[in-house]
């Protein structure tokens, strides 16, 4: 039971990225729901989790593992026959620059449309950061759609199917509830179709409904 | 010529962390300074090396990489010898931990200090968030502080000097202009402290000065 993994998710949240990685990979986990609405990410029991507040969290054997691509990582990284994270470095490098800007620009853009109570208590100031969201998701719509074209194929990057695919997948879910319609960026919108038909993400959708 | 780096960087910015890694590493490179203040990162001329319009960037013989961590585990991973990112996928997990960390909340709650304006056109709404930007930032120190703290010697993990190391020192020279005191974060100030003694941090010190 020690060896098994016990994944901290909430519905519909960037957990969703890992959440296909765990299914891609068969592994046993032990699902575990925060509840956002009712606070849970900010009660005793889960900050013992993860001191953040946020999802998701991974406990592993040797530890919890918080941040959404670092979890991505240490998946393909411990198993490395799925293919899901080239050892190439050039090849490696390209997958962590789109995590990163998923992760601190796209994300980002994304919480100022619904959690800008983050960054200003003024409610005006969130209201601001509201009207202001639509067009930074579309900002960050179109970098990704330019990658997305310097190469062959569906995926985010060069080298196939990669960890990189369910994270730009668990992000632009969000899209048409930030006020952008995915279908501007066919590349985008390719990308998610292709996303839609594999088997795992068709079970994490199940489970995120 | 054409094996050489090109690293596209801004004063005082977190450029300041792949230079200190291009330092350590001894690699020929070239600097371009890119000056904010002139907006030449809005320029015709650098949005052609990276279309997001942020520093750093760095040409390599493979193509341009940007994303602060993506450059520093590029320039680790193509560098092993210099032991700067540990193989183990665990000690690498707590490193990308760290630093995305860095790179979606910490580095983004300093943003809202001085440019807010990336998220909101209205000018109290970037004051709100100016206003909130320090005690962000203090809760930033306090999450690394801990994280510090759960293990021997000065540097960012249990790696010992990894590259999360001149990451964590690049977003740590903003907190006094910010209005965090880091003295209140003793393992942070250490960290700081004990970054300030290397040859590699000097240089760069220098050169940004």
């Amino acid at each position: 039971m020690t060896q098994k993994l016990t994944f901290f998710l909430a519905r519909g949240t960037i957990s969703v990225a890992p959440h296909i990685v765990l299914e891609e990979l068969g592994l046993p986990y032990e699902p575990r729901w925060i509840d956002l609405r009712a606070g849970a990410q900010r009660g005793a029991s889960y900050l013992e989790v993860n001191p953040k507040g946020r999802v998701p969290a991974l406990s592993t054997p040797q530890g919890v593992l918080t941040e959404t691509h670092a979890i991505l990582v240490w998946l393909a990284s411990t198993h490395p026959d799925a293919g899901l994270l080239p050892a190439d470095p050039w090849e490696r490098a390209r997958i962590d620059e789109l995590a990163l800007y998923l992760a601190a620009t796209m994300h980002v853009a994304h919480a100022h449309f619904a959690r800008g109570g983050r960054w200003a208590d003024d409610a005006d100031a969130v209201a601001a950061m509201k009207a202001k969201a639509p067009a930074l998701m579309a900002e960050c719509c179109a970098v990704i759609e330019a990658r997305l074209n310097d190469h062959e194929g569906p995926w985010a990057t060069a080298s196939g199917y990669t960890i990189a695919d369910p994270y730009l997948y668990a992000v632009c879910r969000w899209l048409k509830g930030d006020g952008v319609a995915i279908a501007d960026y066919p590349a985008l919108a390719a990308h998610h179709a292709a996303m839609a038909e594999r088997e795992a993400v068709k079970t994490v959708e199940a489970r995120h409904a």
